[in-house]
């Protein structure tokens, strides 16, 4: 190790730089998403290739899509990176990127590295959608979950019955509201040029849907779709000569648990609550402090789970946010999802988690435009992987 | 981040202990081997799993071998692991458990953690050997390299062929020598009771072995091997209250390259040159300094590869050393995989690297029994995950 001091000093750490592929049907692999998405964030920092320190890089399941493993040096060389800026995958289910930028920026602040891109990329689209849903349901326990044929929208439909039940409110009513959660992130992604589905829908149309997994209909879920996302990460030393516009990460945080019946109740996510007690404790806040947030909604009942466990939200008190119009742009509670979230902006399993940095590092700097949460100073990320096996958050500060 | 000053200050960090499970074939699971070398490591270190602080875990193949994804975490509450303790997947290849250790060493290097545990697993042999080729031949490139038809055998044929080429070097003379390393790393391997194969060999059974990839015989290649490893890594303040045999990591290296055509010349891998200077730097050594050393011997032409860019002989000068006895347990040079190497002791992908720690700590305690390299005080690990795409060394120091 290079030196031998006793005392721990972490520098301070931010985003120079951001990039992301349009989310939706793409021909492209995973390496040529990942290098667009890349190159973007490095030009978006004005620095070179070159001048990168090292690639932690997030994909899930490139195998099964393009059977490809050890896919980080072929995207380090593709991206035109040195030889000595080493390339490492990350794989955490769907939260992949976010634990990539979390060790990224772990490793800038402890002077490791200066500058780091981080970031994922998915392709699962070339697998249609049973095949992908069977084969993304490997994040769930190959011994004790999968062989009773559970997949994640039955893990999602049963803790939205859990819910229903816990708090003694009817899955009929409960439904609508998770339907407005849709509604809602439908609207911001209308105004997203990259999202996967730009358009706006209706709680009829959410309810009149094809059934998935009671209670869960197709457009309480999220689609699969392919896109890659991509953040520079600097020292704050570094960071003043790449932009005038640094976003800070502040605070991050990472749980983990293990199978369903260890965890009980799915209403209550420890691994989150547990992940976001670190966070707001390194960024000195709480969750009254937060502007802006994107989080998990893999499905609808998955944003109602995440606004309770991020503290927004009393539990058992969330499931009406998005009814009461509180958590959509210009409500009166924290904006949740302004890019469309998972739902409307699309799911590429291992860019999800970069995709949620960049939308919150492009509302601080003031740049996301129709969808610009106005006075954006603090925002979060939070990534579900698994059947809630990891939490992953970050919070961004201008 | 925790807090802000200027300075980078990094502690030093030890090996606290060891644990791995015999190699071979196995009925467990991933997670089942990963628990067994996991809590051997932890005892070891003579704390609890409450103690630890994070979980770096190693896998490269889980969804193909046992339709498992995202692993780390169910390892984790198999481990009985706090949540508050993140599981984190590496995958580098072959690589992936040595990258992983890596990372966990950077980060108690830096104070985020000061006890966590590293390693890696793997299940190969679930699959029939022509099935395991193809599944890890995706640490190829899957656009430019696998439509060839190239497996990793096919690859490491042709550096052999490069070599005799290069270097003018009959090649019926060079795989003789080739055939000393698998005879030499069986007979260290003879005295692991935790080899896979732990029989001793002779050239002419070598020579006489069914041809795999033209030079490549039968016995030029390591086999596929079901295993786990894991070392508990800890803070040098923290390490003084769980062994009184602490062994340092003092350096490491980690670097990166792309497809095969970018790297023309197979003798010379420019990445583990890379990788090995900055982990020189970092120990302030050289390889001089060096008394044992585990390294990549999936083929017995990528020891003799290794042993020269490691800088241990002069490029085209390595390929008699373990015809000339120099590399065997008493030889007169750096002793090269006294564990039995990746050809004896087995090759479970993602568990390599955190054995090839396991033996280096216990041949610094003094450990090895039988096969312990007299008076050694400087040891160093090195992987290679791909088609020489990574490569990542770690030395060590009692």
């Amino acid at each position: 190790m290079p030196t031998k001091k006793k005392e721990n000093a972490m520098r301070e750490v931010a985003v120079a730089g951001v990039g992301m592929t349009k989310f939706g049907v793409s021909e492209m692999t995973n390496v040529e998403m990942f290098t667009d998405a890349g190159l973007e964030a490095i030009r978006n920092s004005n620095i070179e290739p070159g001048d990168i320190d090292a690639l932690f890089f997030g994909n899930c399941l490139g195998d099964f899509e393009e059977g490809q493993i050890h896919m980080a040096p072929f995207a380090h060389s593709a991206l035109g990176l040195p030889m000595s800026a080493p390339a490492t995958r990350f794989e955490g289910a769907c939260a992949t990127a976010t634990v990539a930028i979390r060790h990224a920026a772990l490793l800038v602040a402890a002077g490791v590295y200066d500058v780091v891109l981080a970031g994922g990329t998915e392709r699962t689209t070339i697998m249609e959608t049973p095949m992908a849903t069977r084969t993304f349901a490997m994040g769930c326990h190959a011994q004790y979950e999968s062989p009773t044929g559970l997949t994640f929208p039955g893990v999602f439909g049963m803790a939205a019955h859990m819910y229903s039940h816990k708090y003694d409110i009817p899955l009929d009513e409960l439904k609508r509201h998770m339907a407005e959660v849709s509604v809602k992130n439908h609207f911001h992604g209308s105004m997203n040029p990259k999202a996967h589905f730009p358009k706006k829908i209706t709680v009829e149309k959410v309810l009149s849907g094809p059934m998935i997994a009671d209670p869960l209909q197709l457009l309480d879920c999220c689609p699969f779709s392919d896109g890659s996302a991509a953040v520079v990460i600097a020292s704050a030393d570094k960071v003043k000569s790449m932009t005038d516009k640094p976003v800070f990460i502040v605070g991050t945080g990472q749980a983990s648990a293990g199978p369903l019946f260890l965890q009980q109740d799915l209403t209550v996510v420890k691994t989150r609550m547990t992940s976001i007690k670190r966070a707001y404790q390194e960024a000195s806040i709480g969750p009254d402090d937060i502007d802006v947030c994107e989080l998990h909604d893999c499905f609808t009942i998955a944003e109602i789970l995440a606004i309770e466990a991020l503290g927004f939200y009393e539990f058992g008190k969330g499931y009406a946010a998005a009814t009461e119009g509180e958590t959509k742009l210009g409500g009166c509670g924290v904006t949740i999802n302004p890019s469309g979230g998972l739902k409307s902006k699309g799911h590429p399993i291992g860019a999800t988690g970069a995709a949620q940095v960049v939308e919150i590092v492009e509302q601080l700097r003031g740049e996301a435009g129709e969808r610009q949460v106005e006075g954006a100073k603090i925002g979060i990320v939070d990534t579900l992987g698994g059947d809630f096996g990891t939490i992953c958050n970050i919070i961004l500060r201008r």
